[in-house]
């Protein structure tokens, strides 16, 4: 079984307008992005940002919840989040990745939208029985650019409800993937 | 294809100390929900709270994004947001279901825990091609109370990942759930 790691990118994303930009943290998407790390038994989740406000929320709030009150609150959240590392970019993620594992991870994109060649669900088995880890990511805001998503390996299909409607929150998308991936192995 | 509906249920719940409490309206729910509300085409989702500051607070979201300024702003998030009713108690929630569907639903509550002979998601597959519509019942904070649990008429298997943690946010549980009983039908 390859060690699965997952990031949460927020930049380079598109905002509305498809401008490239930083988005905000939003706490709450460590928070379940973490839990889903431990339900899933993920090596590890990267939270990628540059700005350094943006780190420093991130840093505190993990902190709380790791080592300061929360950690005696609530220990299953101390267990999700001892998972969430800071990340500036993600050549960061990948050099951190090869530093642990030993081999440069494979890179698999997500995307609410059709891309190029996706890969279906059930194509990653081998993957997921692999050698080299992989890191899965989920892009904030309006998506990842199509530079970023052009430097991964892999682009994963997007999640098909019973709908055309596809905007989905990471939150969601994040757990319905991940399950697709590694709920039934 | 059964009419499926989904309640987000704040009254009757545990807290932490497994007191039963009314947990507070999480917005950021609403929205998920309703997005997955949404994706897999269900027939309305109910934000159930007796509290009427909490009703307030529902209804003022509602609105904003329907037809208020976000309706404009974000005509996806309004597509989603219309499937939302406010219900205050589930009693309500079954005889609206009950009127507009003909049927009384089958009530399908969710948990994290292992309970009293629970349904897998595999069991479901007649239920979804029955007649009847169906509820399913997501309890926020620590859990729907046992006397809820009781008088519903299924509980499902709890979500197993690839690990013994059972605590993800209702957000990434409603989420796993629904696509594993509905995102390959």
């Amino acid at each position: 079984m390859a060690d699965v790691f997952i990031a949460l990118v927020h930049y380079p994303v598109y905002n509305k307008n498809r401008e490239v930009i930083a988005s905000a943290l939003t706490t709450i998407d460590l928070h379940d992005l973490a839990r889903l790390a431990a339900t899933y038994e993920l090596a590890g989740l990267y939270v990628v940002t540059p700005l350094e406000d943006q780190r420093r929320v991130a840093e505190d709030m993990i902190t709380h919840w790791c080592q300061g009150w929360g950690a005696g609150y609530n220990p299953t959240r101390r267990q999700a989040l001892s998972l969430a590392r800071l990340a500036r970019d993600l050549n960061e993620v990948k050099a951190h990745i090869a530093e642990i594992s030993g081999r440069e991870p494979v890179l698999v994109a997500t995307s609410a939208s059709e891309g190029v060649k996706p890969k279906a669900f059930s194509e990653m088995t081998p993957l997921l029985a692999g050698a080299r880890p992989l890191l899965i990511i989920f892009g904030t805001a309006w998506g990842l650019t199509e530079e970023a998503l052009a430097d991964c390996d892999i682009l994963l299909e997007p999640i098909k409800g019973r709908t055309e409607y596809n905007h989905l929150s990471v939150r969601s998308a994040a757990g319905i993937i991940l399950d697709r991936l590694m709920g039934r192995i």
